[in-house]
């Protein structure tokens, strides 16, 4: 029996009051109401509301086969992405396969690449691949955009040097629109096996599609259960009262908004959680960050911030808040041992586990930070694994949903972007600018 | 000939103006001063002013030598520390070596131990140990902070069960306390190799210190590279003026922080950066988040996160500035090749180089980002090497001891930091809490 993810409220009072929370039901429920039935801005990009599903596709039972034939006859899978195209399936398999997944054995190793315009980057990479076996996953709607085209330009030339054109077409996987764009043009021509965005599903919420699940599968990460943990938290989301975690979670990180925070700290005390904080970053940080608005969304890596920002967080400027992500114990222990000498005063611990020993740090760090003027919101969710993986995904996703309509924004535009683009593109002489 | 690092500030004015920064010149001359001269709160621990040497004192030599045995008798470098301890060693092997240094095998793989409280992640290590020869390298000043003990305790453990008692001894590094402390004791009775951590050297200010040098000199950085870097740095950056690069960045930034900023984003558009901007985190967070002041050290990764938070740096609240640090362009190219096919719009990059491009991306990014009412400081510097990572190591502890005593606050304490220590040494049961 797995249990749904809950929000702890119980520290974030201060300032603010349970009937300030329950003031804004209405507000909630509209803002829910308006993503559920698709009237808002944006609504031609709700495709991920639906993307998760109890039974295996079509599409999903093609990106098991992919995987497993690329587990075959590859040492190495390249994924060639920006965005929500790099850090949706890095997240996912950092989070669940380990920071250090790529010097492990059991399953090829995943780099991602067109996610910069680095020199020493792409020669490291170059470095890495000789003598190795790869594929690579091209994921982009467009096929134009700059870093993973130059990337895929490159990569596609590797390939084809080691393999020969034919051979190398076997070796490339794309995962890009249905019917339109160069990408998919490219894989139309040359015959490369294909995936597809939907055309209603933006970079940021598209973790559960092709996009997120081949890179997954292919390190060793089962799109079903990742799944089953979305499709079981859609189910459960869709409650219209403040019993939802999704409807406590918006509501109260606009209500600190309102009162003034300036800063949204998300924390994990697993170290493996470093990406998948970076994805929630582009989340609600791309979602949220318009019209002159919205939280800035920063991350820490506990205990090691504790003596980094844990000083700022404690007695600095009073203008942020925390979420901390706190999973179930792990399943195999660790205990510490005795050491009869004690010189580093530890034996009070011995035979105590030390997950215990974390807890207790994560419960000392929290009331300190909140006797320090800081709220906490607790999110409590399962066992690190590909089922609360995919819970979580969707859990975040509804929530910026919610709480973007409830800032009032359109949470699935990026006008922003396009700026850089167009002085770059005018820098770089390309025709039309 | 080595250039040294400057600051642009073209890009910082608007409601700012340069008589503006013309006028803090006393208060910044007064800071320098109080600084130099030892005359400020936390003056016993000035130390890391004078670090840096043009000659291999006798403690570099014993760091060089020990890094020569370990890079011959182990396979793997297990660095235990947290904080400074743990920030400063990996930000420069990651800046210097890559990302994927550990995938590399012209030199032994280091791992970082004893910063965390997470049970997956040590026992992933545990699996990244079996069957490797290892020696330890343990980090504290003191040999009782709970992460880094724990890990020292089991890492023992296991050294002496796998070459037995005597034989285990050798494989442990100790960098501590010249006299004092339990880890300094332990060193002494049980014969370990030590090094120091000077009494008046704090923990985000040890990095030119062993505590940073022998993990860098095990990693294949010539500690005298590093430190060359820096004495260069000590020299010239101890003028009294504001052609001074640390006066000109100490002032502006809290100039934008009396203009109402909250953020300031530490960027750079090599992945490589990623843990030097965390250790930056550190060194700024520190030393300025106390009194319930200071600016909130943010880090984003360029171009990647112009895909992600940069929505919200160009149109989400304008509490925020930038500095960016810009290395020189790479001594061997890559180029950008021809495909008659053209499908992804490239051609027009043909022949031209990726530095180019990135360099482009830099400039448009830099103007669209100044157009939208985010001030931008440039940091620019020569190529990533170990000379320039010394340079900036020094440039940016200066930086910080000016700006904050500009701020009115100590640098060099972290009082806040024990609140979260109290209460879960309470909940530990640890005696006498």
């Amino acid at each position: 029996m797995v249990s749904m993810l809950k929000v702890d409220l119980s520290n974030v009072w201060g300032d603010l009051s349970l009937p300030d929370l329950l003031a804004t039901e209405q507000e909630v429920f509209a803002a829910h109401k308006t993503l559920a039935e698709g009237r808002g801005p944006g609504n031609d990009f709700l495709g991920w509301l639906e993307l998760p599903t109890f039974e295996e596709t079509e599409e999903l039972q093609r990106i098991r086969r992919a995987a497993e034939r690329i587990r075959a006859d590859s040492d190495v899978f390249v994924v060639v992405g920006i965005g929500g195209s790099y850090l949706g399936p890095r997240a996912a398999i950092e989070l669940v396969k380990g920071q250090n997944h790529n010097l492990k054995d059991s399953d090829p190793q995943v780099f991602f690449a067109g996610n910069n315009l680095s020199t020493r980057a792409w020669q490291e990479l170059c470095e890495l691949l000789e003598g190795k076996d790869f594929s690579i996953n091209i994921i982009s709607k467009s096929g134009t955009t700059t870093e993973p085209a130059i990337a895929t330009r490159a990569l596609r030339w590797m390939l084809e040097r080691k393999y020969g054109a034919e051979k190398a077409k076997k070796r490339i996987y794309v995962t890009t629109d249905p019917k339109h764009g160069a990408l998919r043009q490219m894989a139309t021509e040359e015959g490369y096996e294909s995936f597809i965005i939907p055309p209603n599903v933006g970079g940021r919420y598209s973790v559960l599609t092709a996009v997120g699940l081949l890179p997954m599968a292919v390190a060793g990460i089962a799109p079903m259960d990742v799944m089953l943990g979305a499709a079981r938290a859609r189910k459960e989301l869709d409650i219209r009262s403040f019993e939802n975690p999704a409807w406590q979670y918006a509501a109260i990180r606009n209500l600190l908004y309102r009162r003034g925070k300036a800063i949204e700290l998300l924390g994990c005390y697993e170290p493996s959680f470093r990406y998948f904080a970076g994805w929630w970053q582009q989340l609600f940080g791309e979602s949220e960050g318009k019209d002159g608005k919205g939280l800035f969304p920063a991350t820490v890596e506990f205990t090691a911030d504790l003596h980094s920002l844990g000083q700022m967080i404690q007695q600095g400027q009073r203008n942020l808040f925390e979420t901390i992500v706190r999973f179930a114990p792990p399943r195999k222990r660790t205990t510490i041992e005795v050491d009869w000498k004690n010189l580093d005063g530890l034996n009070y611990l011995e035979g105590k586990t030390l997950d215990f020993v974390e807890e207790q740090a994560f419960q000392g760090t929290l009331s300190a930070h909140v006797d320090g003027g800081v709220p906490n919101i607790v999110l409590q969710t399962d066992e690190v694994d590909a089922d609360t993986l995919g819970e979580l995904f969707y859990f975040f996703e509804l929530s910026c949903g919610i709480s973007a309509y409830m800032l009032g924004v359109n949470p699935f535009n990026q006008p922003g972007v396009e700026f850089y683009k167009k002085n770059m593109f005018h820098l770089l002489g390309k025709p039309g600018y």
